[in-house]
């Protein structure tokens, strides 16, 4: 997918546990705070200009709680070394990660059959056409549960192509079952697949071609 | 793309100004609390838990500023009602949405050549591989930006189809050009065609199929 880095040798990652394919998420500390930011975001698009809240006062102390935060943070080069610290999940990934509040945070969990398979339920964040998931969120979930299932199958990498087969809306506000299942390894080509899933019904299908390389992690 | 809607005639939209695209952000209200809420999900994330910040005293004010939102706002389908009320754009969307924290957001323009164009910084909240912006997030950048350009050509729809190329990674921190434009209008199907490029350099490229149709709007 680049010719700008080298490739490592092909080989199978190490096994991880069905329930270690995520990051679990912390009850206290920045998952804590990132789970309440993430009430703030959908309370934002709830109230709209709608509402008799004090929306400047409600800007001025967030940028109070940005400021206290940014303050008191590592530098960001110093930041992204402890961040991918190691060589199993992360934290911080706009789909699955605790300390992100983009991330709805979706679980995911590995299956015997080889496949991952996760629950959740999208919020107002997420709306594309009235009361349906976006479906270039959609395709931010698919990508990366490809990315996790390809985990779990032992060898993962970058995406390089990637097609997604809208079959009907993606409700929001309703449990969404969403799939992945590595298909193939060709040498270093991997192929991976998986679902979004409604009600029994298959809203969206990914196809994914996976190059079996990774950036280097910054230390 | 679904079988389970009406589709309206095919008929040219409403002429668009070229700056009428996107929702202009406000300074004031929604959109200034959101762009406030925008800067603590990234401080969040610089911070993660390598802080002496009071994360735990930043959960609770985050948890009172949505519990004083979510008292005051509409109920979920009295909202939506004005959330989609008339014909032009929305403001909530996760990508152009200036009322929405997790869009970055990006804003675009229509140009006389009939493609659409806008520039975006990714910071760590979109982050995939290290320092780069995550493949599905390319994917909710572009699939958005089809849409727009087709309403700027004068028919838009709901994707269908769409299918992703990874040239080289997105790097985060530094200015992406996003860029769409509609290939062909064939009865209800349309395609159309972007790219996110970097210093000059295609990183990520889009082709869509979207149907000539949409979800009715909540009234």
């Amino acid at each position: 997918m680049t010719d700008d880095h080298d490739a490592p040798p092909v080989s199978p990652e190490a096994a991880v546990r069905p329930d270690e394919l995520v990051a679990a998420a912390h009850e206290d500390g920045v998952d804590a705070a990132a789970a309440a930011a993430r009430r703030v975001i959908d309370a934002l698009l709830l109230a709209g200009d709608h509402t008799d809240a004090d929306l400047t006062g409600v800007a001025k102390q967030l940028h109070a709680l940005a400021d206290h935060l940014q303050e008191r943070a590592p530098a960001r080069e110093e930041r992204m070394v402890t961040m991918w610290r190691g060589t199993g999940i992360t934290r911080h990934d706009p789909v699955t990660g605790p300390e992100n509040a983009l991330a709805p945070p979706l679980t995911l969990t590995g299956r015997d059959d080889g496949s991952v398979h996760g629950v959740v339920t999208l919020g107002l964040a997420y709306q594309g056409p009235p009361r349906c998931a976006h479906g270039g969120v959609a395709a931010l979930l698919l990508d990366h549960t490809l990315g996790v299932a390809n985990h779990w199958a032992g060898l993962s990498g970058m995406t390089a192509e990637l097609t997604l087969r809208y079959h009907r809306p993606t409700p929001l506000f309703e449990p969404l079952t969403v799939t992945g299942r590595q298909l193939s390894v060709d040498g270093m080509k991997i192929r991976t697949t998986g679902t979004i899933s409604a009600g029994g019904r298959d809203c969206v299908t990914a196809q994914g071609l996976f190059i079996a390389k990774h950036l280097p992690r910054p230390s």
